[in-house]
């Protein structure tokens, strides 16, 4: 029996011998890297911090003491050692364990993560609540040098040191985001890294820290009293951190003995950790950025299935092609390059090219100032990512009517990685925005046709949307506003996007049940009059409305409004969307199917609206 | 004739002499002051940056040079002397000048703003730009420190230290937000104030600023190599800007040479200027909270003209009364202290209130993680600020349906502040969180009870919006989530909040032209499923929705939805609203008057609907 299988909590860590606990990581290791190959998952991130949260286990126990994970796709150690080791092979599948901490799965995940930066401030409140209700628990975060670079992160150190509240945040320092790291940050991380001070700083506190409290203490004071002359301060201690670091973070013991020091030190503690993404698997550390999340590959080789062509490379292919022929073109990424094809961009064009860290607000203010000086900037950005920026879309942007291009990625269903990533909020929020343009193309050729028509055509803000993966049956490009797809008598099917594809399966199904449905496709969501959408109910006067997307974003309802302005009073209505837009993992397919918005559900519903009128009149 | 009035452009002010120049000051103080006094404005801020004001103007010309105001509540100087001084008595009137730079009023304001931390990111972005496009022309942005708590400048600083790029950042540190500043940032700007290595340096490099470049480089390239040992380094620098600084803020002389040193650097450089909010005015010096933003005053004795009782006022105190029965309830401000009556909270409950500085992002994002360990956290923020928590809202707060209580102040038309400052967005926004109640008060009494339901009754996130100002003829106090205030036949009228006013008001002139108009006000704007509404639509066949919103959020799309889910077909239907949502300033009166939302507007609209349908059958 493996050290590993007879570990389910924090406490079991806790009786482990240093022997032992070094057999567990590696054990640790070898069962992600081939648990991983099966379902695909974050890799890189996870190797990265196997040291650092079983010496959190040592020192915490996440049954009471609450251990929040920034983003958390390094949480999988985490979950392995907390009783969901037996699950883990269901990781990121429906129904099965999420790859993000989520609480409502087990109470040792404090707080749920997905997006960057949110650690900080998620720990400070915990911190807060815990001293002002006088229990008695510790609070950590775990935040990666990556998520440090969002404004968020700042905001929360900047609170924490002002608090004085005991919490102890852990800088999981492996010089990365995503992709490389950028900016300021990764300046005073080097740096930092690199001090003198900080090493002998170190030596210095390895040799108290397995003492008594008291030596704490006055090692304290001491230092407080010799800092500013002896060690050069940083950023963190200039904020009113306490600074402890840097520590090998795979060193368990070096690891186990600082983190156990932050936490007696009672106050707000930054512990600077140095480690290596992908650590012990050779080809993940060789390209961390390649296995950082990654879909099924080959445990031994590290050799990856092959990936289908994907809406996110088809917008790098197109938006190199428009700016070859327009120098005005710059791009922006916030950290993604990879994730959102932009990656050739950088390419062809690495002066014209701009990776601002995960700083999505910075990305929109500086791209609207750069549309007021006569540049045309495209920011390539997650749906749900793009949802930190709505007041710079608004303030910096469409107040101006600046001329801004969104490249809305990952926007619909996403898959695997769950509620916190799902992109179906962007319709709701880009429709708050004034002056946007929105554009939803179905195909790889109209998302070229339409990204050109927002960098050409359009003036003011203007987002094209794209889903994750790729294209189905529908290939063409209609490059009108709205397109009827297919006539019909009985009902009007309202689609845009790849949902396209499931309202023409539908429209066959129905056609077999001897249902004539007439698909009217949007190409562009708003502004719109819906004319082609009226001219279509006044002949089947049956809206169905099928759509990937939140209803507060969902476009029927401003069809409805539509037909309510021109006198058109409809026989039937149904908008078929995903509600509040809270969707688990699963595969698009499967997501699809559960929250009824497939071709069988538009047919049950295009059905039964036909029906009831029937009934009815 | 005064120095003033000859002073039209930065041209002007670099003809003048020394001497002029200190005159110039004054002058422009006692303008402002004068000025200010009878229109209301921005007071504190204005006085304490009119040396650095001028000073920027003798080293750079904003016909062609980019200088971005922070906030730009500041920039009341530099519209005096950019052309403005004679429409400077239309100061935040209808189609006056605005309180806030605009570049649509003048070329010489760069770029819009109104909200925080927004210029650096700005400053870069027209920076990158400049230096792509191969144009000669300076970039400067200035910053308070209280807009330096904000993530957003964070970023930015990040990534202008990264770029290279030759800009100016600078930090006009006056040790206030528009209360007293608070975080990180202050502990961090109060220790740069007093190292002595800093005083030494700017005596070092004062002496050499006046003479050739050459000096500068060398200067330059012996700082960097002596700095680590001879200064401590500090946030600035280890993020990799060049700082120089403290210079005193109202010293003209060196302030512009340490600009203009600055500018010749040729990088990007943070230059750390001290100013004294509400310098040269005895009253706003001793009290530049209280004269920060000020209604018509005494230019004299400073003598404000007193206030009404106003929505927030009633918020701070109904606050204090369920907290006081309730220990988990906290109250959370962004630097807003006093704009949103929360200074009462923090007298009373010191140890539960946090001003966490003007970071919204992180005060939502904590305030689920307080919700999350069994406090009941209540934000309270001004609607168009809170645009800067979308995501915090879905990914910290609603995915985990946490109970967080949002106190959106200033929702609706704000008047003179103008569209960066207009809360027309909220109920958009707001409705994109997934299980987002929003209550809507139309009176100083239903906003005690609302509050209380917001507190007691609503699980999940809730937020209660009321506006600027106070209540008008309603004062009543209805808590269902529909009322029907007045019963009709001909038309139903929708409303909530402040327009039941128009709403009543409307009602009695269309009385008077023989309509018969029936009041639906609505408690809960949503989740709602509009029963009265539907039932009194059933009855009159035809919707006026008159709301104070931005279309985009106005619950008439979503009553109309209800409609069509209901099989209701409507004789004639009509949203009035804001459009866009792009409003300039003015009184609120004024702005419904001329967008078309006042009682007037309203009965247009009906008797023309009326009259539709008697046509149409």
């Amino acid at each position: 029996m493996s050290i590993l299988e007879k570990i389910n909590s924090s406490a079991d860590i806790k009786s482990l011998s240093r022997a032992e606990l070094h057999t567990l990581c590696d054990e640790l290791r070898r069962f992600e890297i081939e648990s991983i190959a099966k379902t695909g998952g974050h890799l890189a991130s996870n190797l990265g911090a196997v040291e650092l949260t079983v010496a959190l286990h040592r020192v915490y126990d996440t049954t009471k003491d609450r251990l929040i994970f920034d983003v958390g796709h390094q949480s999988y150690t985490h979950k392995i050692i907390t009783g969901r080791r037996d699950a883990f092979h269901t990781l990121r599948q429906r129904g099965g364990i999420s790859g993000f901490p989520k609480p409502n799965e087990a109470p040792d995940d404090a707080f749920i993560a997905g997006h960057a930066s949110t650690s900080v401030s998620a720990a400070l409140g915990m911190a807060k609540a815990r001293t002002l209700q006088g229990e008695d628990y510790d609070v950590a975060a775990v935040i990666g040098d990556g998520a440090l670079t969002g404004g968020l992160a700042f905001e929360g150190l900047c609170n924490a040191a002002a608090s004085g509240e005991p919490v102890v945040i852990i800088l999981n320092d492996n010089n990365m985001s995503i992709s490389k790291n950028v900016g300021g940050t990764a300046h005073l991380l080097q740096a930092m890294r690199m001090k003198p001070g900080y090493i002998s700083f170190k030596k210095w506190f390895r040799s108290v820290s397995s003492r008594t409290r008291w030596i704490y203490e006055f090692v304290h004071r001491t230092k407080e009293r010799l800092k500013s002359r002896i060690l050069p301060s940083n950023v963190f201690s200039d904020l009113g951190l306490y600074y402890l670091g840097p520590v090998d973070g795979h060193d368990l013991e070096k690891l186990e003995n600082a983190i156990r020091l932050a936490r007696d030190l009672r106050r707000p503690v930054l512990l600077h950790v140095l480690t290596r993404k992908g650590k012990g698997c050779p080809y993940a550390e060789a390209h961390p950025d390649k296995y950082h999340g990654v879909g099924p590959f080959d445990p031994v080789t590290g050799e990856l299935a092959p990936a289908g062509v994907c809406f996110s490379d088809k917008m790098g292919e197109s938006l190199c092609r428009y700016a070859e022929k327009d120098a005005r073109i710059v791009a922006i990424t916030a950290a993604m390059a990879g994730g959102t094809g932009t990656e050739c961009f950088e390419d062809r064009f690495p002066g014209r090219f701009f990776d601002v860290g995960i700083a999505e607000g910075h990305a929109v203010t500086m791209a609207g100032a750069m549309a007021k000086q006569g540049l045309l900037p495209v920011f390539a950005v997650y749906s749900s990512f793009l949802q930190r920026s709505l007041d710079m879309m608004i303030h910096d942007v469409a107040l101006q009517s600046l001329h801004v291009v969104f490249c809305v990625d990952r926007a619909g269903l996403v898959g695997s990685d769950g509620e916190t990533h799902q992109g179906l909020f962007d319709i709701s929020y880009l429709g708050t925005v004034p002056g946007m343009t929105v554009l939803a193309p179905g195909s790889f050729e109209e998302l070229h046709a339409m990204l050109g028509y927002a960098i050409g055509s359009v003036a003011g803000p203007v987002a094209v949307r794209y889903p994750r993966g790729g294209e189905g049956r529908y290939t063409d490009c209609n490059m009108s506003a709205e397109t009827v797809l297919r006539e019909g008598s009985d009902i009007t099917i309202l689609c845009y996007g790849t949902m396209v594809n499931v309202a023409l399966e539908a429209a066959d199904k129905l056609a077999m049940q001897g249902l004539s449905a007439e698909i009217v496709k949007l190409g562009i969501l708003f502004p719109n009059k819906y004319e082609q959408c009226l001219a279509s109910l006044k002949k089947t006067g049956r809206l169905l409305a099928a759509e990937e997307v939140c209803a507060a974003g969902c476009i029927g309802r401003r069809v409805l409004e539509a037909c309510a302005e021109n006198d058109l009073r409809l026989r039937a209505a149904n908008l078929l969307n995903l509600g509040d837009g809270i969707i688990p993992h699963g595969t698009v397919a499967e997501l699809r199917h559960d929250y009824g918005i497939d071709a069988d559900a538009v047919v049950r519903c295009a059905t039964e609206l036909c029906g009831r009128d029937l009934t009815d009149t």
